[in-house]
C-alpha cells in the first residue's frame, strides 16, 4: 500500500467515524474514556514491552538521555495517562450547547449550536503519552483524530492506539475514531496536510522546525505556536521580594517549557537596587544572566547579551536581562522581540497595571503572577490540547471548547426574504 | 520599486497603524466612519471620473455586461457605500469586552478580553464598493486592512481608498490603516500571502478559482468559502404552499448569490402530489429543472440530472431536483454533495425538525425558512464581512465579532506555581 493510500484511508475512516461520534451523548463518550483508562492500566506490561522496542532502537541510535526519558513509558507515565483520561471524562461536555438565541424582527429564532470540528490532525514528536492525551480530548469533544507521532515512538504509539481503540469499541465508539498513521516515512506528513476535505484542523506539537514545515505545507488550517519568548517587566513600583520570587518561579521552576521566562525587563529607576537582589537569587537557582550594558554595570557576573538574545527561547537556565526607561519602552521591547505567548508585569501602580493589560497583545497577560500559570489547567480550562499564538480560532491555551465550533440553527415558520 | 517591496511596505505600515488603531476608543472610530461616509458623497464626481477610466478599459476589453455592471460606481452604489459606513458606525464596538471572568482556587482572577485581530488582508475581484465596506468593518473592529482588489477596478479602488484615508486622518486615524496594493500584477498576491508576521488573516472574496489559489499559496490563515451548494428538503409532512413559496424564494429571488438554493430534495411519499405544484411555480419563475429519474416520471419537462449536477452551484435559474426515501437519505445526500453552507428542512414534524437541526452540520441549518436568510444582516450580526464554511475561527456569516479574538488577562497578587 502506498503512503498516500494509507494516510487517505486512515483519514477517511476517521471522517466517517467522526460523523457517528458527533451524535453520541456524553454518557457513551465518558464510559469510553473510563474504559480506555482501565485498559491502559490492564495492558501495562504489553505497553511497556512494545515501548522497550523503541527504547532499544533509541539507545542503539545514541539518542540523548533527555530524549530517551521523554520516550519512556514508565509506570508513572502510564498511571498519569490513565488519570488524564478519567479527568477528561469528568469535564463538562461542550457539544450541543446553544448560545446567543435571539428573535429577529421577522420572527426567525436564531441561535448558535456548539458542534465538534470533525477530524483533528495531531502531528507530534517523541512523547508517546500524547497519543492517549490527545485522543481523550478529541473524543470528549466529539472529534475523530488522525495521529502522526514521531518515528522513534512508533511501537509505543501503535500499542497505545490499539488498546484505546479496543476499549472504545467496547463502549460504543466506532473503529477508526482514533486513527494512527503507522508509516514512519516523513512523506506521510505531506500527504496528510493535503487532505483538506477530510481533516478540519492540524495541531502540530513539537519544535519550531517541525511546526514551520507544517505551516508551509498545509492546505488545512493549522493552530500552532512557534515558541514562547516570555517577558516579565519589573515596574518602578514593584514589591522587590514579590518580583524576585515570581522571576525565579517563572525562570527556574521548569525551564524547558514554553511558558517559562526568557527575558526580564527592569525599570531603570530601580535597577541599581533591584538587580543585585534578583541576581543573587538567580545565581542561587543556577541561572546564567545575559545582560544589556546597563545590567552589566550593576551585575558584573553577567555575560554580554547580543541582539539575538532578545529573540531567544533558551528553554534552559539562562535569562536575558535588560534595563528599560519606562513601561512604554518595556511594551515596545515586547512588541518587537516577543512571540505573543505570555508576559507579566510586577507593579503596585494601578495605571501601569491597566496599561500593561490593555496594550500588550500577547495571548496571556499577567499582573503580579508567574508566567508559568499560562496553561490550560491553571487558567481553568480543565485540560489543554495545545497553545495558540496565532489569533485565529484560539489565542492562548486551548481546552475542549477550542476543539469545537458553532453552527447557526434557525427556527422559522415560513419566512421568505423580501 | 519591486512588487515585493510595495506589498511589504503597505503591510508594514498597516501593522504599525493597526497597533495605534487598536488603542482608539469607539468615539474616534465612529467619527472617522461618519467622516468617510460624508467624504464619499462629497467626492462623488471625482470617484465617478476615476471609475470611468476603469469602465472605458473594460469596454475596450469586451468584458460582459454583468461584469461592467458590477464595476460601475453609480450614484446608487456610492450612496449605499456611504450608508453602510454609517450603519457600521452605529453598531456596538466589540473591542474591549471582557468575558468569562472567573476566580481560580489560588486567587488568580482570569478573564478573556476581546481584541482586534490586527491586520486583515482582503483579496477581492471586481466590485469596488468592497473597498469601502471592508475598510469600514475593519476599522470599527480595530483592525488595519491590506486591500488587494481586481485589476479592472484599480482606478476606482485607488480613488476610494484615497478619499477614505484622508477623511480618516482628519478624524485621528493613522495613515496606512487602510492599505491598498496598487500594483495590478498578480504576483502581488503571492507576496502578500507570505507575510505571516505582518498580516493576521486573509479573507478572499470572489470565485472558487481565486479562493483555491489563495488557500494553496497562503502561509497566513485563510477564512473562506468555496461555494454554496444549498439544499432544501421537503419532508413528507410539509405544508405544500409553504414549501413552494420557500423553494421559489430560495431559488429565484436572487439566483446569483451563494445562499440561493441549488438542489431540492423531496420525500418520495409526497413526490407525486408536491412536485407538479412546485414545478409549475418554478416554471412561472423561469427556472429550469434538472431531475433524477423519479422526478422525470412526475415532471416530464425536466431534463436529466447527471451525477455532476448534485455538486453544482448554478448561480442561475436552474434547480436540481431529487426524490429521496426519507430524512436520512436527504441528510446523507447533503453530507455527500453539500458544501457546508446552508440547508433548510420544510416540515411539520417535531422529531424530523430536531433530527435535521442536530445532524446536518452545515454552517446554517434552517427549519421552515428560505435559505436566503443565511446572511450576516439577516441573522442579526449587524454586518457581514464574508462567510466561512471552514469550521476554524468562524463558521457561517461573519460580522464584527469574527474580526476579533480574545487574549487572557490575569490579575494576581504574587502567585507562583507549585
Amino acid at each position: 500500500m502506498s503512503i498516500k493510500t494509507e494516510v487517505v484511508n486512515v483519514a477517511k475512516k476517521a471522517k466517517e467515524a467522526g460523523t457517528k461520534l458527533a451524535k453520541l451523548g456524553s454518557e457513551t463518550k465518558n464510559k469510553a474514556l473510563i474504559g480506555m483508562a482501565d485498559a491502559l492500566l490492564k495492558e501495562r506490561a504489553k505497553l511497556q514491552s512494545e515501548n522497550e522496542k523503541d527504547l532499544k532502537l533509541a539507545r542503539e541510535k545514541g539518542l540523548s538521555d533527555a530524549m530517551i526519558d521523554r520516550l519512556t513509558l514508565s509506570d508513572n507515565v502510564i498511571d498519569s495517562m490513565a488519570e488524564s483520561l478519567r479527568e477528561v471524562a469528568a469535564l463538562p461536555d461542550p457539544v450541543g450547547e446553544v448560545l446567543n438565541m435571539q428573535r429577529r424582527p421577522n420572527g426567525l429564532l436564531v441561535g448558535r449550536q456548539r458542534i465538534p470540528l470533525g477530524v483533528i490532525g495531531i502531528i507530534y514528536e517523541s512523547r508517546p503519552n500524547v497519543t492517549a492525551d490527545a485522543a481523550g480530548l478529541c473524543i470528549k469533544s466529539g472529534n475523530a483524530v488522525v495521529l502522526r507521532g514521531g518515528s522513534e515512538a512508533i511501537n509505543s504509539n501503535i500499542a497505545i492506539a490499539k488498546v484505546l481503540e479496543k476499549a472504545g469499541k467496547t463502549a460504543g465508539i466506532e473503529e477508526g475514531t482514533i486513527g494512527l498513521i503507522t508509516t514512519t516515512d516523513r512523506k506521510a506528513i505531506d500527504e496528510m496536510l493535503k487532505l483538506e476535505e477530510l481533516i478540519d484542523v492540524i495541531i502540530p506539537r513539537g519544535g519550531e522546525a517541525l511546526i514551520r514545515r507544517v505551516v508551509e505545507t498545509s492546505m488545512i488550517p493549522v493552530i500552532k505556536h512557534y515558541k514562547g519568548v516570555c517577558h516579565i517587566f519589573v515596574d518602578e513600583s514593584a514589591d522587590f521580594s514579590m518580583a524576585t520570587e515570581i522571576t525565579i518561579n517563572s525562570k527556574a521552576q521548569r525551564p524547558g517549557v514554553c511558558n517559562s521566562l526568557e527575558t526580564l525587563l527592569v525599570h531603570k529607576n530601580i535597577a541599581k537596587d533591584f538587580l543585585p537582589k534578583v541576581a543573587a537569587a538567580l545565581k542561587e537557582a543556577g541561572v546564567e544572566i545575559r545582560g544589556c550594558s546597563e545590567t552589566k554595570k550593576i551585575v558584573p557576573d553577567a555575560t554580554d547579551a547580543t541582539e539575538d538574545d532578545w529573540y531567544e527561547e533558551y528553554l534552559d537556565l539562562i535569562l536575558a536581562v535588560k534595563v528599560v526607561d519606562d513601561i512604554d519602552s518595556a511594551i515596545t521591547h515586547i512588541e518587537k522581540y516577543g512571540s505573543l505567548h505570555t508576559e507579566s508585569i510586577i507593579t503596585t501602580d494601578y495605571n501601569n497595571a491597566r496599561t500593561f493589560l490593555d496594550d500588550v497583545n500577547s495571548s496571556c497577560v499577567f499582573v503580579n503572577a508567574s508566567t508559568r500559570f499560562s496553561d490550560g489547567f491553571e487558567l481553568g480550562l480543565g485540560a489543554e490540547i495545545g497553545i495558540s499564538t496565532t489569533k485565529l480560532h484560539a489565542f492562548g491555551p486551548m481546552g475542549l471548547i477550542e476543539l469545537t465550533t458553532t453552527k447557526f440553527i434557525i427556527f422559522g415558520d415560513g419566512q421568505i426574504r423580501q
